[in-house]
């Protein structure tokens, strides 16, 4: 299979998944700007804005505003979130299967923001995969109550 | 008024308009990182991700695919768009009104794309929004054939 998001919806990619639903996944991205890194997918494979439906990009920041809510919680301890859409190789996408990035951010991260441009590292993402599905779960409850 | 984006929509501070409809408004930002940069933000005040309700984030990237699908086809003639919302201070967000940011991008832009973060300077904005406003209406057209 050539792309890998689809690799992954199918199981046979390994990720670090933060969300799923039927037609959604939401996983740590393997080279991230800063910890808790997070791509929305949908299941279905399209490649950008152009060939997307509206539906399924309103869906996908849906899901992505949630988990920045969700990061903001978390054992991540977030200040903030930039929400990401790369339309385009023009626009720095490089993976040709639509997604969506959150990118958790603290006060005064500039600096390693701008380091993990270049590095892409999180010391544990099993376990900002772990503080941000806990996170997830802590809304959910909420919104029972 | 001490909201810019509220004294915009109120018609009390100058803005180059994209697109207006009852609940949202799309204009050019006044301190571009590219040719045609676009903020889209709801009539209504609200500050985040946080507070934001999701059909208002819902309907911001909404009209947000739209106005990137526009500058593909536009006179700016953009191969790509990075579609953004900065979610607090830490993420860089700096009017406190939530917004979403549409940047048409051109392959191999990498230079002045950087160049014009400290810059954040267009040669003509009035000509740029008369290009996007132009595409929005051509993809309306096609749409109703
Ligand atoms: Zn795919
Ligand atoms: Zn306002």
């Amino acid at each position: 299979m050539s792309c890998v998001f689809c690799a992954i919806v199918a199981g046979e990619a390994p990720a670090i998944r933060i969300y799923e639903d039927d037609d959604y996944l939401a996983l740590l991205d393997i080279r991230p700007f800063t910890r808790g890194h997070t791509l929305v997918i949908p299941k279905q494979h399209t490649v950008d804005l152009t060939d997307t439906p509206p539906e399924t990009v309103a869906a996908m920041v849906r899901i992505g505003q949630r988990i920045a809510r969700a990061a903001r919680i978390s054992g991540l301890h977030a200040d903030g979130n930039n929400v990401v859409i790369n339309d385009g190789k023009a626009a720095f996408q490089t993976v040709f299967h639509i997604h969506l990035h959150v990118l958790p951010r603290r006060n005064g991260d500039k600096l390693s923001f701008a380091k993990n441009m270049l590095l892409r590292r999180d010391p544990d993402r099993e376990e900002s995969g772990r503080l941000l599905r806990e996170a997830l779960a802590q809304l959910d409850s909420a919104a029972q109550d």
